[in-house]
């Protein structure tokens, strides 16, 4: 993989790169048996944001979230996994060059992502996952997500450090991001938002699904939802 | 319904819980004859956004517009029963145990959600809801809810007070939320206000609705539309 | 008109009303030749945002553009008439009684939206209006909508204006509107302003409309297409 | 094209205007192999948002990113060639007339929309772009696009400046946008943003891609996804 990073950089570095690695988790995984809405039928569409700076390189894509079935008789979807705002980085390892093989990955949750796009012009985040949490590994590894604005206020910079107890080993990430690229994330985060939250199903525009004719309503009823219990 | 709660909850804090509940008011009720576009023909989407914190939880989700046919011979249709954002809270009744069937729902309106939207990061805002209001019960029960900023600007905290002058209850809920969580509700109810609006059908995206061959149009009729009473 | 606007209003003030005139321009005309892309075959939707206060109320509406078939070999289509906001003033002739009779309208512009959206707790807008502009009839009437923040920064008085010349009569609308009803019309205006200007058509969404296969393609020349000329 | 411009603009300065001209690079051209996933099967839709002012004007359009298929087993796309914000600046050769020949495009990269976005009222972007960067042609032309603040801060003056150091020419073209228009654009570029970013891909909207029955579901699976290196 590494060979083709260099090609493809070497090739454009305007043109979008990496897409067909950055997802490569959903893609290949057989054992993952729930489904993603993706939103089109015939394949996925990779098209990560990436920012690629001197000592590492950042790809941000959305995950959207999973629905299942829901058991009652009623039918409808739930969601089962929530989606995540997912953030790939790679170490560089040469002008203009980045490693794949040794890509860390740090997933945003819905009100991590608000944390993000509530930052002033001079406020920091952190962010601490461990992926055995709730289980008999929990420590062994662990994650910390750190976007601290510079002290001018003219950009931020994210930090990813993966610390693995049993390993004894330790990987830093920093990317410096420019007040222009984290504008482009505040405006693709809020966007993406509602849909990693499962809330773009909830939509009029498919006049499809209505039919008959309604009969006569009743006024106190609709006024009475909120009381329903 | 307490008992789902609890092994819900046990399995994984990061997956969406309750939503199985918090809509079947309009899943089981039968007496509702009017009808929702849901946007999705084969069932409906659950997907709320829950806050949980240590005395109560509240779940956020955006409840869509239904219409009605228009009599007439035009076609049509028009907002029967506008959409709002359904705020539904739950006791907790021990760590990390809800009580569902002790919940309470309060309904923003689009105007109230206008309201929250707006808020700055010291200020407060209450609303008040009767739920019998212009009938012959009205002031039996009552609703406040009051979103008011901490001191320090660093988070609100989100109450609901129902009285209940008949039975002489009253209950109260207070989830404090963060300013991570706040963005979330901010950001999540600017992209439902223009669908709890009903605006969502306002769009240009269905060409297969354009047919046959325009004529000559005259310039003036177009520029005279704002003019044509 | 006036008859069902009282029998709505009696009935429940919840619910949005008079959706069923605000568009009647469009439903009766039968002069206006384009085409609208209304998004649905199946007719039109109602869902006005509308202010009721106590010497006037607005509803507000977007109006899609027009499009037309382009006449060149490559098919297409452009835009013919340009979307718009339309608001529709109607005067209190009682206590919850506004006589559709007298309505006016007033259609903001894209450009008139972005001025509105961009207006801070202290700004005024006005903008001037000549239904005959560029006609033998300029000048005979004129109308100025005005949106002027109130001294405490607690909202907006919007107000119409229109003048007839000729007639030597003058009709003026009043509506005070709070920091909440201003929030739901900024976010709505910011929703709707792609949707009027066309913009909408521009997504990705419509994967079938993909067929064959893409040959390999010259870098060179996606590097210089903003040289094309 | 002069001509065609000419007549356009003595019918309407309202309506519409150059939609047929400002696209016509992907309409015409033949070589380009890739294909665009342009949203509507039927055909292209041309909506520039088109500031007219006394010494030129600027008309705006997004350029939605291209898409590959990918090579691997799995199928999907994946961006070919990002998608940009279009700005065609045309010179006035007289009152209310434009020289569509005399065009010059600029292409706004996703991160350079973001600078645009987040500039505040009294603060200037610069951009340079070299239509032949990374080949021997380089250096020979290059295109300044500047936007800066006035000193009131009631405005932008939008600047391109094109020099062609083979020809020894040098064009410049300046247009004074106000608080409103730039708003516009603002509004515009962060709903298009995410459009030309391809993320507009990412919806659950399609549930029509939804079959069979989800099996047991793994919950450590889901959680580990973060960690799947």
């Amino acid at each position: 993989m590494l060979k083709q990073c260099r090609s493809l950089l070497s090739r454009s570095l305007k043109s979008a790169k990496w897409g067909d690695g950055f997802e490569s988790r959903a893609a290949f995984s057989t054992s993952l048996q729930d489904f993603a809405a993706t939103g089109n039928a015939n394949g996925r569409v990779f098209a990560p944001y990436t920012i690629y700076k001197g000592k590492a390189s950042v790809s941000i894509s959305p995950v959207l979230p999973t629905f299942v079935k829901m058991d009652s008789d009623i039918g409808g979807l739930k969601v089962n996994r929530r989606g995540s705002m997912m953030l790939t980085f790679c170490p560089a390892i040469g002008e203009r060059k980045y490693d794949w093989e040794q890509r860390q990955k740090f997933a945003l949750s819905p009100t991590e992502v608000g944390s993000l796009i509530s930052m002033g012009a001079h406020d920091a985040s952190e962010f601490y996952h461990d992926p055995s949490m709730q289980s008999s590994n929990a420590g062994q590894v662990s994650k910390k997500l750190c976007i601290k604005a510079f002290d001018g206020g003219n950009g931020y910079m994210i930090s990813l450090t993966v610390t693995n107890n049993v390993l004894k080993s330790n990987e830093n990430f920093n990317v410096p991001v420019t007040t222009a690229e984290f504008a482009v994330l505040k405006t693709a985060f809020s966007f993406a938002l509602p849909h990693i939250m499962g809330w773009d199903w909830l939509t009029n525009q498919s006049p499809k699904g209505i039919k008959g004719s309604p009969s006569k309503v009743n006024p106190k009823q609709h006024f009475d939802l909120e009381w329903d219990r």
